[in-house]
């Protein structure tokens, strides 16, 4: 019941991306594809052509592809005439009209192409036939335009897309102005700036409007896969532990999962759920800063957070110095393991660090008050104290941290599953710019997001007794 | 067992805002106040002198609460010595020591009175007792660098902190640039670009670092609040039938819900839990455009926001064109209602709109696509059908919506309850700024928020069927 | 030609700060108060009464002003009745038509006072007068529903604003849930969260919609002061040398200029205009970290920052690793000094720095690569030597830096006048909720902020030879 | 002088962007390529083959290229060993040190091949040489840790990268878990929330840290271009005027430019230099709403915006409701060209269009005061009137419009350059997500680029005379 169909790609299809995001969405969409031929231009100003098989599940399914497809100007090889409807109904379009793009389009009538006037997006076609059964003419009409009797291109038969000019190209008003092909050629050196081409929906990769669900349960899978990975090589060392096994891969360990966590983490009212996380063995390493270490110990001791309370109490009674007052104890105690040890620190996410094992390095900032004893203050030694920690890491989630993400990021191999949650679109940014490319953002809010994840991998909030 | 003293403030106190900020705290912090005198300046360079008896439920709360209090230069009236503890450890403080301000301050040793130098925030102060008894110096220490020995000054007796001059009365370098005072006349001016005197702390209210939980609380305590305000006047309603009572005040029926939903509420995946609240009743009336309510139709008959869908499956099956062939078939039925008795349109927000009899108006704009039916193209019209629906508003809440958020800001009367639930900071400042000032701005992730909000208040999720 | 008018406040105005507000804006209006008369509340429940004779330069300033006034419920003591004049036309109000606020309104008429129906914002007030010369309804109309003939209010006169009750003492859905009461109590604790009252529009102080000039100037302004208060001392200085001038009094020094940058300085663009000012003598002191550092001399040396050419060039060229060359020479040469002295760094920030003998400390931070020998990777004596080199500074300058600005924000007295420029509203929010209150906020691009500022004030940028 | 070398890729090179990104990084640096052979996967599954002749213009810019490439696994075909330098002093690197990526890396000694152990980001490879003159080991060092006498890897010959697997094909926490590929199958789905493989750092197209002066640059060239396309057409018209031209082909007047402006553009100062721009020719067509238009108006009669002083006075004098009086006396005369020539309304962004006969469209929005005569009030009609105004435009500018700037980008074809500039980088992700994929991105202060823009093309701001 599976379909199959050629398309073609003409033009600069390799170095714009084209080619490429076409896989992508075959691929993407469920269906298979065999490359039948590719003539790649061998320099820049040769284009190249690609004949690409594609293999649905179904006619439906090819059909929807192709529909997408036509966005990047990708066609059919096949190209039978467009399939014409009249409208029944003023404003209304028949059922599985073409949906146009915002390309230079033509539609085929009666074997002879036509280029549709004014390419708009979101339009159907609407075709004048001429006496012969071609199309007059084909024009974009917005569907509170159309009206009753109009001839309507529907589904993506006999239509064609043409790419645009890739920028460089001759990209920019397009066709005509070829004397302005020296001057646009400087503008090439700045394409990086653009979103030119097919480039820039990319960008949508890192935006807050996505389904939280959805990232949340993607983050909960990596962390389940880390901690099967772990269970299995456990397993097999149990197995091999008389004979010793040889074979340590560099990845055989990169099973760990490291949190990098902001104060925000706190302010937000996470803790008690990434406590839960640490205490049921989802976390295998912390990196933090004085910061959230010191509102860690704050919400567990007093129940505040920057002298905010957490659980909706009254903010005056424990003014701005609670997290000075927590600072100075434990530098009494000596170290935050003390504190725990003497009983005076009992909850919180540094406490089930400590009496789970879970290593922790807190590095130091200028910014830091006090700081708590354990915060390594001389920057060089913090980042080296890092580095000995990612040894092993196979997933990096960035908690509301921008300074410790960053720096996180630095030291991981690009292997490294890693997450940044931030409510800030533009950390997200900084972090890829920085060259941790292989992050996924997620742009959501860090005290909802932290929740969720803990119930959905089913690890249980620990309140403060407070 | 409860503990009162009187705490003075004197300078411009009124026109800077600080003895609002003081009453306020004190308020905030569950003890009460008792104006004893008050002297305030005639005009606008005469000084104020205020004081004001406080009480407190114990010692400890009043001195926690004159602690923060000393930030806004309010002070004990009744000044003892300062209380000296030695430091017993080199880096570690007394218990209770004295936190500093970034404000002047001076301590009282011996009965007279030191400047503290180098004021600086977040460290403690030691003083260098001369042979009198007094302070020969007293200096801000950091944490890390109190020295065993040192005397440092314990709780807030024998502190003043004196307040900023306020702006425009020679605020800035401060004193000593007497011939300045004609050129900073003219800063002035601007001052309302500044968050100058004690102002600033203010923008605070709206940022993503609050306690998540406690901002889903709020809403659902308005959403009870105003369900309890209804269940009584219809309880009342009922009572008086027979004799009728005539039509009492405007704000008799103020305890309806008004949802304003922007399209990331579908994009996000939170329509299910909308459609939660609105089943069960907690949503009265309803105001979105004509991109929410094709998403919510998308999402409920395709399974897809914008082409992507919500639930994980396979992005390219189903084309960017989906939500043109939703308002299409929309279009083809006529209204929404129409598409529901049809059973076309078998769930979402606006289904549960429609079963549950929630009137809702969807105002057109010039990004529309379609657009369906139900949207009403002129903006006048638009507005003015928001405008009949307005009445009897208690409660509004925003959800990711800028241009209807503001549309409706507008509208409301200032005794509306008002929630702006954006990840956008800009979105609620331009909310306030648009004159919107009751709005509580909560910045966060509204596919996460509404959920919670949902769970919070008992309506569960209806997820679609596909 | 000046005139006077008294007008009162009741009920909550000093806790709810609209007293506050409005002598603000009488000052902010260029006319002057007496407070004639002030009876406050003693305990919070107790409502005060005020009133205050406002003088302004003429009967339309005064009128202006009082219009402005009625937002926040002041009102004219002497009311006579409103005026009412018809409107001309459809859709046109009269001139000097009274816009209403969105609080409860009444109008005056034959003497009695007639509460508006509907309020809404920026609309008109249409009067149905009785038979009696009263109003027989009033209500709110937006223009374009304003009808030929409907009798419209002009001006203020006769119409008087009641403010909405400060929260906790009733807010919310206000009149009629008197029920209610116990429970919103509960509300008020959370009072720190909302914008209640009049507090939310004080959000707006942070803005990226304000007029940019201004913000340049103000900043440009404060560089001129400072210099002016510099030159005046050392010319006292002089004056007094022989006889040696005693009195040296704290702030005597307070005319020093802090700029502290961030690496974003340099990728937009604006390091020659920032080496200009500090050249030129408009910086006293420069505190940034290793990333400011390694670009300003990448951007000298090489013409890149980060790999990005700032003149346009080609990208590729220089790859991502030109800050790693910068950082490994200059680790050679062993200081930024010292490059200077061998003539290998020639322009820039830093070698500006180096010229004029301005100091500049460079805290290290985790993300550093190297780093530069300047660089103190010691968290604790970073921010020591930063609190030494903060005496005597006037003016800090925060451009595009989180970390370095909080950092710096939390060592700063009070009294110094501090600008925060970055295009993040987010920073300028935290900087403000970390204590710094003083902050001026300017959300702007700081690549184009810098450049202008050196215009304004005449610094020439010094651009890289390269 | 120029110089060759064949590079190679192998793997999921195609359907990964990474030819993609290679060649655009040739051409980008200057350099050209010739494909030498190319046996690209006929599935999925199958990896692909390709080898490139890069020629570069000398031996520099080629190692620099290479270096660059390394980034995306592209590695040198001709492998020679690797070249060792000792490092002569700890701490500091041999000149041209080979730069490591974060990225599986393998250097080449003794003819075989040695993993580097530990990738990380930014460091240097430091081999330890067994006794046959291959490595017996090879490390990743950060620069602060080299030693001595360390043996460094200088320049990229010798070594090779090996791609991260494309997601989809085992990504994640790479080799080695086998087992898991079926689960991990699924994440494929979400593929598009990553950044995977080499995606991510394109989202850095948009992002506030660029060079801002390229930027203004960039937007004056399309200017300038667009004016020569305009003038040249124009001359070739007066040539065939006899005649008559028949070639009008679609391109023929892509050289029109449109503004699309929000009200930001006035509240930040920027309508005198965009006034200079429509005055001076650079503006086809303006396009925007009831709030620019007021604004714009209310600023060129009162000299504010939203009732903030321009230019620095003082804000009272004129209320909040200054807005409104501008509105209505724009609603007596009957349009904006009315009271241009009655003399009403005498500079301006919109005055400046009327004199110069610029058409614009201004769309009415449901948050609309009034509205001024000329707004188009239904949204359907609006689109329409804008859709006929969009044919012949050739550059698009938006300026701090969201809603205006989305509608726009809906009706443009693709080939239009478009730049969207905007201080939220959120507002340019949503343009982008919706459609408008050749729009350029710029982050950054509308209110300062306007006026760089307006000076860079040499047009005079026109202040408004109050």
């Amino acid at each position: 019941m599976s379909a199959s169909e050629v398309l073609r790609l003409d033009g600069h299809v390799v170095d714009s991306l084209v080619l490429a995001k076409v896989l992508d969405l075959v691929v993407d969409s469920g269906a298979t594809y065999r490359i039948l031929e590719m003539e790649i231009g061998t320099t820049r100003r040769d284009p190249s052509h690609v004949r690409i098989e594609v293999t649905a599940s179904s006619e439906e399914s090819l059909e929807a592809l192709f529909a997408s497809l036509h966005v990047h100007g990708a066609n059919r090889e096949d190209a039978a005439d467009a399939l014409l409807v009249p409208a029944e109904r003023d404003g209304v379009l028949p059922e599985g009209f073409y949906a146009t793009t915002n390309l230079p389009t033509r539609v085929r009538l009666g074997g002879r192409w036509t280029s549709v006037e004014s390419p708009e997006m979101d339009c159907a076609v609407v075709v004048e036939p001429d006496s012969e059964g071609a199309a007059a003419s084909a024009r974009t009409v917005p569907m509170h335009r159309v009206r009753r009797g109009d001839m309507v291109v529907v589904g993506s038969g006999g239509v064609r897309v043409d790419r645009p000019t890739p920028r460089g190209c001759g990209a920019g008003a397009g066709a005509g102005n070829d004397e302005d092909e020296d001057e646009d050629g400087d503008e090439g050196e700045l394409g990086s700036l653009t979103g030119g081409g097919s480039f820039g929906f990319m960008t949508s990769d890192v935006s807050s409007e996505k389904p939280k669900a959805l990232s949340v349960e993607r983050v909960a899978g990596a962390l389940r896969s880390a901690r099967s990975r772990r269970e299995r090589r456990s397993g097999r060392q149990e197995d091999r532990s008389p004979g010793g096994g040889a074979d340590r891969g560099a990845d055989r360990g990169a099973d760990r999962v490291l949190v990098v966590a902001g104060p925000a983490v706190v302010h937000t009212g996470a803790a008690p759920a990434l406590a839960g996380l640490v205490r049921d063995g989802w976390v295998q390493v912390l990196f933090a800063g004085n910061g959230f270490a010191t509102h860690d110990v704050e919400s567990a001791v007093l129940g505040t957070s920057l002298g905010v309370p957490l659980a909706g109490g009254r903010p005056a009674e424990h003014g701005h110095a609670n997290h000075l007052r927590v600072i100075n104890e434990l530098r009494r105690y000596g170290s935050i393991e003390a504190a725990v040890q003497a009983g005076w620190l009992a909850s919180g996410v540094l406490y089930e660090c400590v009496k789970a094992g879970v290593p922790f390095v807190l590095a130091g900032s200028i910014r830091d008050d006090g700081p708590i004893p354990d915060v390594v203050t001389d920057t060089l030694q913090a980042a080296d104290a890092m580095r000995e920690q990612v040894a092993g890491v196979g997933v990096a989630i960035m908690l509301a941290s921008t300074l410790h993400a960053i720096a996180t990021g630095n030291l991981l191999p690009a292997g490294v599953e890693t997450f940044c949650v931030d409510i800030n679109q533009a950390v997200v940014t900084k972090l890829a710019d920085r060259g941790s490319h292989q992050a996924m953002g997620i742009v959501t809010d860090v005290g909802l997001f932290v929740s969720e994840l803990a119930a959905a991998v089913g690890a249980l909030p620990v309140p403060s007794p407070t």
